[in-house]
């Protein structure tokens, strides 16, 4: 479940209006870009855009560029995007880092329904004018190359049917793979990259079953090893997304300096979708409420926002 | 240009009483079915359908396929079906042959645009149950199965923007590779499955101008390795479409005992799209007219099906 709060009738304009006001002047009123955006799901934020444009002739998101900062304005403008506009952001974002973000490239192409990572190429295609997959590719190699483009590329199946036997015969090929130490097995890329993500569940379930650990556990391996990574990573986005973004929010908290990149990521892609649920693993895992946590570690407005994504009263 | 020949306003309802007229009784009135179904587009075929249905409660693809035989079903079959659905099936009857039809397969992820390869994607999971990807890796294996997957999950750039400098350095790649005889490197695989075919173009052309000859001349070489005959059908494919399809019915034709399956095929899903264009290349490349070669190599109801889709006058 979701964790914003947004009012289902909406004046577009009046919205438009009040950002307005919030960005003329010598200062900028923060708080009132916070109550206003904060509270408007994809939906309504793009229609603001739209209002907003036709009323004063100006770009909203440029404007709000110009006028904010730092790690407040990252959040806002990750925010005030679509959700599939978002992502061809964040992915060209980390694949054309220096040492590029493999883990981001994971977490779309894995935790996005077939639907969605196609809006997200779409997207992509319209920004860059290039596709996703052809970044991809120019900016990695060897196995990690293989195994990111077909991730990025899938269209998997999204329905019920799941065929046992088949999950049974997989599971067993995955194991034998792990116990070869040939993880970059085809078939074992053949196998995470085109089944759907029932059928992976049912994989993965009777793989823990039949060898008493989790495929998890059993990629737990040298952590110089980029492949074993991004192919660990792939496994625990497809298996069970939410457990994933807990540990991608616990990590960003936890460690020295806290990784806003990965804070604002995680609450901005997840706020309309199913941050409700990440909250409560959060909080079972941590003995400790995530807006706690998160208001601890950050400060200012960019805390305003994050908490009021959380779901925080006013 | 497309050879059917489709009148703009047509009586669904009078067109589904025909058909359901030819049907009826102990004959079928095969000439009937060609005349109004050899001159209805794909939109229009649609809409009959559902008049059919409506009027009969009877599904009209079933009843032609019970009513029909031989060549002649197996091509009002694949006539009728909405283009992204017959794609599905011929793919899906390509990847499930014992040997499997390679081919069919490039033709179908090369030389369809994006948002159509994407369009039979969601029609053969809507079919099967099973992603396209998910098939085409479950029956192939090695280089092939790498170069396979990575075509039909393609969603390229369709624009026009060309990187010239691009096309220059990896019209040396592709070179290169060629030169050393190795042609499932990586870098040539990426290219081929993630450049927009634009830029391939570009690429091609370079590669032509820089070595006084095509890379598809350079990659003809032992008819028995596999990966390498589907990646010169690839570069085939997406370098000049028309120019493959072409030759797909010169082969289909000339060879002892016709192809039906790659003529029927190729007449079908280009009939609205190309075959005019296909069919002035085929006359000045074998100085005799498509319709006369066709007419020759084929008989009875069959025969009259393809020359109305090759857009003969009644």
């Amino acid at each position: 479940m979701a964790t914003i709060d947004a009012p289902s009738q909406v004046s577009f304009q009046q919205d438009a209006e009040i950002l307005r006001k919030a960005c003329k002047g010598w200062g900028t009123d923060e708080k009132a870009i916070i109550s206003v955006l904060g509270h408007r799901n994809a939906d309504q934020r793009k229609q603001i855009r739209l209002a907003y444009e036709e009323l004063y002739q100006e770009d909203l998101v440029k404007r709000l560029e110009s006028e904010l900062s730092g790690d407040f304005e990252k959040a806002v403008y990750r925010w005030i995007l679509d959700p599939a506009d978002r992502d061809a952001v964040l992915a060209n974002v980390a694949i054309k880092k220096l040492s590029p973000d493999l883990h981001v490239m994971v977490e779309i192409s894995c935790t996005r329904s077939p639907e969605e990572l196609l809006a997200v190429r779409r997207a992509y295609q319209a920004r860059y004018k290039h596709s996703l997959e052809e970044d991809v590719a120019a900016h990695t190699k060897g196995d990690t190359r293989t195994l990111l483009v077909a991730l990025v590329t899938a269209f998997r199946y999204d329905g019920e049917e799941i065929n046992t036997r088949l999950a049974n015969s997989e599971a067993k090929v995955l194991h034998d793979a792990v116990e070869d130490k040939k993880f970059n097995h085809e078939e074992v890329i053949r196998i995470l990259t085109t089944r759907s993500k029932m059928q992976l569940m049912a994989t993965f379930n009777r793989y823990r079953d039949d060898h008493g650990a989790s495929i998890t556990k059993h990629l737990q391996g040298d952590s110089g090893d980029e492949f074993l990574l991004v192919l660990r990573t792939a496994v625990r986005c497809l298996n069970d997304s939410k457990k994933y973004f807990e540990k991608v929010l616990r990590n960003s908290i936890r460690r020295m300096g806290t990784d806003e990149d990965a804070l604002t990521r995680v609450i901005v892609t997840r706020a309309e979708k199913d941050l409700k649920d990440i909250k409560e693993l959060y909080h079972k895992r941590n003995s400790v409420a995530l807006d706690q946590a998160v208001a601890k570690d950050t400060s200012g407005d960019y805390k305003a926002l994050l908490l009021t994504l959380l779901g925080k009263e006013d």
